[in-house]
């Protein structure tokens, strides 16, 4: 699917953007004019002030979430500031109704002070059911959302949990087609960043506070993973990393392995990058255990292409492209998460939810194949699927 | 138009409210995900990056506005908080659709602190080409509103500008009807918050800063106007009141009258009420001069029944009640005001603009008659004739 960019410009270009905002109620002379408005919406208005609750059903806050960014991080082009994060915003809320029926509002914001963004959705809280925070570079995203967990409506990371969802359902059919067992694979994750750190605490079974992680009790987990950023392998020794590397450190590395992505790599029966492109070689490919499985999700430079993971021996391969089989997108998680959210009026969205979601995913999937880990983004009924089994845990 | 509590609540229960976000493309397949998600969105995101004034083009921004409020005054009920005050900015955003095809957000904030209110509306300014500010009591709404003129996008209070602008035009006609020219009306408003304050300025012709205003040269104005509140008649030389109060003090009431509603009332042509129910009798009516015009807009409750002060003497009643004729209401301006903003894709909203979409409106009715001095909400071409007016305004 090559997008060429004149393309592109058209088609955001067309209607100024890809929503709108349209009523659901029809005012077509001076009796809906009093009831939408002065003087009946002072009715709705006056319960609701005896009983914040009831804004859930007397307006649209019931069905409706934020996208907010600051633009720090946005897709693989970086710093690009919230103007220009807004048309990815306005996708995001754009999939939010297509795949799961739910209201979306883009929100870009122009600071990039954790502190500032804290106080900002802490603002605007009473006018949602929901926030996906979107595109903020880590280790701020971190502070961020933990920040804000207890404001009473959930506030989800989608680049932290919407990615590790998808990847670790990927993964486990990913070890069915390689015949390993899930819980033994040696898994090596390059990037640190937002992606890899949530990958990383999924298929650990980790439940984090901040630097204080925890083992999940009675969790499918992979016991052996190690986090490789720029720096090298992330090991509770290390001394610079921050100290949402360092919870992940401590509890990770069992070998506590040290170097580079190089030093890390042999014999290891997955990689999963999260980091840039070209960032992974054949040659590296080649050191790994019998049937490697690489998921190389660098957007939209891979860390390796594909067909090179392929002709080094790769035996399942998935990327973040929609050009190859075994698209790995956020897209199939976030509009389920979010219709969870609708459908359950979730205050928070805990670490066995999030397994939930990815579980309903990956069991979408009966007989997996080298080419088909994951279902299409179009599969139907996947967002409701995704709702029902997030809503099925006790919380 | 008697709306009982069970219809307006279940009018606003049966969609969860009163408007909806929706897809302007369609996302069929995999090819229109491409564009609309990832990778094809990074290239309007990476052009707008380059020029932020594209984010306007390419996106939803070029359209739609925030309507934004603390829920600190909410129509008549008071400081019912943010969640209270949802059903009321979700009409207007309903209303800006219907009535100028304008998209807009409702947005409440849980914080009455006018310094974090600046700072919210600063940080969201990139996602909007406007913003509605509503329902925000006085005189911490003059304060906001002051400190975010130079945002690059139109902050406009409606309570205060929106019924200025409306007041002005009806005033106007009302002054036809009765014979009398405009600029020699002796008026008195009762109420010095947010909308008293804003009438009398526009009244008045002024421009304001903070605590010093000026005259606007060579317009159309009233020269005698007396604002009375609580406390009496404001005059430059009482201690107790608010800058902003000092300010319209120091260019109106020009006889220094001092005393309450009942000293100032006498010999005057107007009455203008925008302060609470009841709080003008058909005694005082009876002291004013011939042919009184009485504005009473105190809602749902105004400050004298229509009946009762006709009554009294009354030639021209108006009201903010759509049950009885002459309804001064909001709705009659802002659509055509953001309207104006977005097909002007304005910066800011200056008092000649103020009072062009005014007279836009007052024109509109032909030969005015008692009970015919202002349009209807639904008159065709209604925002697109303001926003011409406005837009005819070189700033």
């Amino acid at each position: 699917m090559k997008i060429s960019d004149k393309q592109a410009i058209e088609f955001h270009k067309r209607h100024r953007g890809k929503i709108e905002v349209r009523p659901v109620v029809k005012i077509k002379d001076k009796a809906d004019l009093s009831l939408a408005y002065t003087p009946g919406v002072a009715i709705p208005s006056e319960k609701i002030a005896k009983d914040h609750n009831l804004s859930f059903e007397y307006t649209w806050r019931g069905r409706t979430v934020a996208v907010i960014s600051d633009g720090s991080a946005v897709l693989g082009l970086g710093n690009i500031g919230p103007e220009a994060a807004l048309p990815v915003m306005e996708g995001k809320a754009l999939l939010m109704k297509e795949f799961a029926g739910i209201d979306a509002v883009p929100i870009v914001v122009d600071t990039q002070d954790p502190t500032e963004i804290i106080r900002f959705i802490t603002h605007i809280s009473p006018s949602f059911a929901g926030i996906n925070l979107e595109d903020i570079s880590a280790p701020r995203c971190f502070q961020i959302e933990e920040a804000l967990q207890n404001l009473g409506i959930p506030v989800f990371h989608d680049d932290q949990h919407g990615t590790a969802i998808v990847v670790t359902a990927a993964l486990k059919n990913a070890a069915k087609v390689v015949g390993k067992k899930y819980s033994d694979l040696k898994v090596v994750i390059l990037g640190a960043g937002a992606a890899g750190l949530a990958v990383a605490k999924m298929l650990l079974g980790l439940k984090c506070q901040s630097d204080i992680c925890e083992i999940i009790p009675g969790g499918d987990r992979v016991r052996d993973v190690i986090v490789v950023d720029r720096t090298g392998a992330l090991v509770s020794e290390r001394q610079n990393q921050n100290i949402y590397k360092q919870a992940v450190a401590s509890l990770s590395n069992i070998d506590k392995k040290t170097g580079d992505l190089r030093d890390v790599i042999g014999g290891a029966d997955v990689v999963i990058g999260v980091s840039g492109p070209n960032t992974i070689s054949k040659d590296l490919i080649k050191t790994m255990a019998k049937d490697p499985i690489v998921f190389a999700m660098a957007n939209p430079v891979p860390e390796i292409m594909p067909e090179d993971a392929k002709a080094a021996g790769a035996k399942v391969v998935a990327s973040g492209r929609s050009d190859y089989p075994n698209q790995i997108n956020n897209v199939l998680a976030f509009p389920g998460i979010f219709k969870a959210v609708i459908d359950g009026r979730l205050k928070s969205i805990s670490p066995e939810m999030k397994q939930a979601a990815s579980n309903a995913i990956q069991s979408i999937i009966k007989n997996p194949t080298p080419d088909n880990i994951i279902p299409d983004p179009f599969y139907p009924g996947l967002a409701e699927k995704i709702s029902k089994a997030v809503l099925s845990v006790k919380d």
